[in-house]
């Protein structure tokens, strides 16, 4: 973790705490920036890393007191959308009347199909299938964040490093906002997402190189005059963005009936998404929203990018960078930034972190859209595929309550499974045609 | 209009009013079959033409009575999705707890950005957003309603004949529901729809021919002893089917405050959604869950498929039919079953039919994937063009309130798009190439 280089930068893009309008900076609960690592509070501005041990930078709120009750029925009687949580997240109240993509609320979906399939109890088995939201992913919870905090600071590019997913849901996000985009990716993404960063009109810069490469030069980027007045939503912007990803463990225990799942199976990438979903559930705890009970996190990650299952098992608390080789491409951060605390909610929780293979991961995409029509992208291969290895190692409890995330799409990863799912027959007009394929049922 | 040859296909598929287990049939406050050309009356059954006339059966109803009021703080109380309106559905009223994909209660969009681009007042344009659906199209609200329908009629094999969504969205729900799938396409189609409807593990059969020569296909297979058994979602479920558009109509009103929009520009492939629409508003007139106001239905064709466009410029009663030849597939029916209907009500409320060219399609895509972060398929491109047509032409007044649909989603039409929406630059990682490629902002 090259915390010195990130933190230096810190420093130069330090803003006071104050918006380009001269007002006080309104992120509705948000009270500050904390460091992770020290605990030092900062104001609210577009920085990331503490300037005195170059941790990370994470929200800090000052959040409802008062009847649980009551602030539930508030979020009940919200809007279809993240904005029902608006008081627990680092936005304004009226964030709803602003333009952006609203996304959220995505279904929680019984799989029991796929419970019998892969061996638990039906009725216990849950995926919260996040392809449904504005751009497909769930990475339009994180945008819608970030975007707020863009707006407050005056920024007027949005901009991100991006494997596929994010620069879309940013590139959407933008156009909608009136705001200009300009994203990067690596140069070798899948048509779909390709194609989905670029319809928005935005700049999109594909980079010579894999996601980490991207990564890196985004970071440079930002400390050079070159970048001045972006924001880039996954990087000076990263303590907000992050918090969108808190929103999927608030849906799950609403939709739940506000109670926590037992067991959680969530996809690795950087890993902020797992540690903001366990602080999510963390605040719902503090809140009374719901009650305190133990829960597991699973961590999920495909086998040709593993650096977090990778130093899970061998028992490390840090994690060492592996070169991606993986079709879940969604995945591939080979230096996975929340890493070592992925590794911290793991084995708190009495949880785990596992990987699967391609094969694998193509197998459980496929028994995804058999059992229960979700038509999961790779990301969702990887988390079914873990939860029926972890299921099948004794490792998860079939008798338990256990959601599965499904974070994308499957019409952006087409190839995974375009081999295999082709017309079983082509045929004439005919009925003798149609006799002599032997698909009569 | 070929009846005669349907009406004797409906006699012998015609059942009795009660389900294979002996009880009557449950489809809530459906009440029978009653035929639109002469009014004639049937039991509920898998039927789709009248005995006496050959005219098309649609369902009657016995619709909710009482305090509308009260039905629409039921409806409000409702689940985010099209079961909301179970009491306005050929559904049981338990519809909400049996396995299938509850679609609907997608986003209305103020699209003040696309408004200032077209020419319409801000404040009063409005994208209907159904591609967050969970197979991406609209078709998932009609499949919902067939699906209840084959169940209640003891079917186990759900068919179609598609020109792609429908498939994915019946090849997804029979998947969920456990049923068997056999669906039918056109070999020719977009690579994401031949992914997406294969990859749910149904049968999935390649017609060498266009979609009506699917369609006669489908209607002589079900005429045959080898369709014996299967509801065929849009063929013999299709009085079913179709109701399940009248849903967007119904969460448009909702989502205007329980208001009629002044105008409503809506795609034709067959014109059953454009007549099941206007259905729909009128129903919401009769319960006094709406005030009764006038509207005007504009329908919207790609020039290279445009028989009801033609037909309604020519000023004719009946529709001549075309070989399609246009990127819109979805909506390449040359022969559409609804067409002399929607002639009908385009006239009755004032509206119009008009048609775009490819070219303007993919603009339309483009902007309003640039205006409003929406990425819509080709059908939506249709609507967004001839709405701008429209409004240039006079015919759409830019003061009064009008609602555009996007009934499908980008991601399965890439080819439209991708030549005019890849990378703006591919650079190696470093700030001198970035600075060298000239997009500094």
């Amino acid at each position: 973790m090259r915390r010195k280089g990130l933190a230096s930068m810190a420093v130069q893009t330090v803003a006071p705490a104050t918006g380009s309008t001269g007002t006080t900076v309104d992120l509705g609960p948000a009270s500050g920036l904390s460091c992770r690592e020290c605990g030092e509070v900062f104001a609210l501005g577009p920085i990331f890393a503490c300037e005195l041990c170059f941790g990370p930078l994470e929200v800090a709120y000052e959040l409802p007191a008062g009847d649980p009750e009551e602030l539930r029925r508030k979020i009940e009687a919200g809007p279809a959308n993240i904005w029902r949580y608006a008081p627990l997240l680092p936005v304004p109240a009226d964030v709803a009347e602003k333009p952006n993509l609203n996304p959220g609320w995505t279904p929680l979906v019984k799989a029991d199909n796929l419970a019998r399939e892969i061996g638990v109890e039906p009725g216990k088995l849950f995926v919260k299938d996040d392809s449904g939201n504005p751009t497909h992913s769930f990475k339009d919870r994180v945008v819608a964040q970030a975007l707020e905090a863009a707006r407050a600071f005056g920024f007027t590019t949005l901009s991100c490093s991006s494997t596929g997913n994010l620069a879309g849901a940013v590139g959407a996000a933008a156009a909608r906002a009136g705001f200009r985009s300009c994203v990067f990716i690596p140069h070798d993404l899948e048509q779909g997402k390709v194609v989905m960063a670029g319809v928005y009109g935005g700049d999109l810069v594909a980079i010579e190189g894999n996601y980490d490469d991207v990564n890196r030069f985004c970071s440079e980027l930002i400390g050079d005059p070159l970048g001045e007045g972006w924001g880039f939503v996954n990087v000076n912007l990263r303590p907000y963005y992050g918090e969108g990803s808190k929103t999927l463990a608030y849906e799950i225990c609403e939709q739940l009936g506000w109670v926590i799942p037992d067991q959680l199976v969530i996809p690795i990438a950087s890993g902020s998404q797992l540690t903001k979903i366990d602080k999510g559930l963390q605040e719902l705890i503090k809140l009374g929203l719901v009650e305190d009970k133990p829960y597991k996190i699973f961590g999920a990650q495909a086998e040709g990018c593993s650096p977090v299952s990778a130093a899970f098992k061998a028992g490390h608390d840090v994690v060492r960078p592996q070169k991606p080789n993986t079709i879940a491409k969604s995945l591939a951060i080979g230096n996975p930034a929340d890493g070592p605390y992925v590794l911290d909610i793991a084995r708190r929780t009495g949880g785990a972190v596992e990987d699967v293979n391609d094969e694998q991961v193509v197998d459980a995409i496929k028994v995804l859209a058999r059992t229960e029509g979700i038509f999961a992208e790779t990301a969702g291969g990887v988390t079914v595929g873990v939860t029926r290895k972890l299921v099948e190692n004794g490792v998860i409890d079939p008798s338990l309550t256990t959601v599965v995330l499904n974070t994308g799409d499957g019409l952006k990863t087409l190839d995974a499974v375009a081999d295999s799912s082709q017309a079983t027959a082509t045929i004439r007009p005919s009925l003798d045609a149609f006799r002599d394929a032997g698909l009569a049922h």
